[in-house]
């Protein structure tokens, strides 16, 4: 394959003040998407304004990576909103975002909740609703987990003219109906390279995965989630994006 | 005078959460221009909604009201930074709300700092210059207090083609170098409400104030800053609606 | 009756900054327990210093009011936390008040929860352990809600040697077995003030309330919890405390 | 000398959420005295308690660490308060963290004010009046710098019956006037470990240090700053201790 068809996403700017998180200069030149915090969860207008500088430096695409407000938990913890609520939340820290993208005269180029506002929007049709209200007010794409019924997201999203992106994960073992194996039940995490690699390989070539139960199961994702939290993260990332690449 | 030459600015959107302040609904019929708190000394994402949906039901300008990082202090505390954390902190604040106008299908039209950071930029030209930074990058005008010197402050801005909007001050008390009387200071403050529509016709009509000393001092104002935290001041705001308004 | 029985306990110390909240000093004069909000859901150093003054002048008992850290949503949104956790955010609080009760010279007399952490509390016994725990650590009283079941909370808070304040509410209506009846369902808040007044009446001579079905129920309540959030419930306050305290 | 007569003391608990900030536990075996972050410029209820614990179990003496509320600034920054407002900060963070102590059946030992806290409250004598008068609250001694002119401090606290402990910098080079030569000047920090050593030997062994100038100047010190940043830091940390303990 001569281009790299499902592109790498990884969190980006996630220090804070004077703590330091994750090494976005040496993740920035392997993938295609940072998702940016916008300082609820992690960043500050100072690391915002470095990252959206970095990431364009890089041609990386900028993606908002709203949150609930909740330094303390890193945004892992699900805060109860009303639907409302989660969309003047992801409005507010997008237009931040947005403001960096201004500045440096580039553009934000999709949205892509983070933690627990993740996971609650992909479990609560009420709270995903919010989050495409307020994405379509920017006119832009937001990333969701792909998973076994992809149609379910788009028949919402499609009402308001929000396209979606479906990400997979490199890393996480499957269920039969499409769903990630709960990372407190066994195997739920691959930490073997060349089973992280095949599945990547996988994903790419046939559209698809080997669950934990051994089935094949069509995974339509438009790009891989990677995490760059520490020096063998970079490598692994690297071996990801060579076997996106290869011929 | 048929159209009224001088607006009426006001503090807007601070209420926090539980908290509320101010008489917003009662005093938006009153005036021009409604700076909206950004989240950063009062307001929140849901505060800011409502508040930007009332300024557009009324047909009241909206203005970014940034300020330092301080909900305890309400933004009245001077915090240090540099100026490119200034130009940062007031990115952040002008995009979050040019969310919410964005959402409600209105413009931003303005940008005024709030608090210490309003003083602060007026004292030292670092400051101000990259608060100018900020409002560049948006291309909106930015408000700032009308005193002796408006050249000094037009000269930085024209630089980056930075409109400036010049605000006076009904009730403060004036000393001759065009600056305002310190707030400690004795009749630093109009009480007596004769002499602040005293003080509102000279501005209106002649473009003048005159001074603790006595003296005759022109002062060019675009715009009178009134408050509206109690029912009185929402009367006093009326009359001074009655004042420029009048024939 | 010569004495009153049952104690009144009232939230305090509401305010934040510069928002006001609640009519503490009015309030003060009628209530046994003032419940002083730590900085987490409300309150900061200076409110509660003044509260703590305010409680010691009026000879009114001091309790430490913790919350999860939630200014946005006053406390009210559960955010989850283990067991650990949850004692470690508790003694956090209490020991910042008992800073305060020692500056004043006076004591620290109970512990009650506030908001969702309180609601948690009755509703997860791994919760309430964990805060019965913080409580054993200052060899302090927790005050928790009355119900058809105290013997429930006693038997854990013995095992750390905790003494329990049971608290019932004069204008909520009980469900048969022994719980409020949740808000959001009809005829939930007594609204009439005969009926408040004799709700107060039976608790306090009978020991009994009468519940939604018309059934008399025993509730064995140490304190009354009241709100002084408005002008007509100070009279509230008062009307409740006559009764209490009639012959 | 067969003792350490100087005693080590290291800030530490700075990590916050999931940002982790310092080797505590490397560092905890060489030193004498942790200062432990309270909430307010770093550290949280869950690494005030693993903090303390881990002081308790290596028997160093536990200080508060008190800051301005600036997590963003690290409490670098100076943010204007009034005494009493300093006085009340002191009070919640000192109690929050005796909190800790009480709950690891520990005491804690001592007060340290940190960064532009710190600096404020050593040039500002109405600051320093309202730190002591914390310190005094709960009987604790109070750790400042020392300088060439120590009895301008006694003097004050003597007042209160607040005992100070006076720290020098190993790694600071000193002005004949006894104060510290300012970061941004030349040769305001000593890099070079043998002169470092050197500098540690002269304050044990001779109660002083040799300025820029060159003069022989007495630096009455209880105890010595140090940092326990990184790997190397740890190193230098175990060189100044065997210094010290050297026969």
């Amino acid at each position: 394959m001569s281009k790299q068809k499902i592109a790498l996403n990884c969190d980006m700017g996630e220090s804070f003040g004077s703590w330091s998180m994750g090494q976005d200069e040496q993740v920035m030149e392997w993938i295609d998407k940072a998702n940016i915090a916008c300082g609820f969860h992690a960043g500050d207008p100072h690391i915002m304004n470095r990252t959206v500088q970095l990431a364009s430096d890089y041609c990386v695409e900028i993606g908002a990576h709203p949150s609930y407000q909740d330094l303390l938990g890193f945004g892992r913890r699900s805060i109860p909103h009303t639907p409302s609520q989660i969309t003047e939340l992801v409005l507010y820290q997008v237009g931040s975002l947005q403001a960096f993208c201004r500045y440096h005269q580039t553009s934000l180029n999709y949205i892509k909740p983070h933690g627990a506002l993740y996971n609650d929007m992909m479990k609560d049709m009420d709270i995903f609703r919010a989050v495409v209200q307020a994405a379509a007010c920017f006119r832009l794409p937001l990333m969701v987990l792909a998973s076994g019924d992809n149609q379910r997201y788009l028949d919402i999203a499609d009402n308001d003219d929000v396209p979606l992106l479906f990400e997979a994960f490199a890393d996480r073992r499957y269920q039969d109906d499409g769903t990630l194996t709960p990372r407190d039940w066994p195997n739920a995490v691959l930490s073997d390279e060349t089973e992280i690699l095949a599945q990547v390989r996988q994903l790419a070539n046939e559209g698809s995965v080997t669950t934990a139960s051994g089935n094949k199961l069509a995974i339509e994702a438009d790009t891989l989630c990677v995490h760059g939290d520490n020096p063998s993260s970079i490598e692994l990332i690297e071996r990801i994006w060579h076997t996106l690449n290869a011929e």
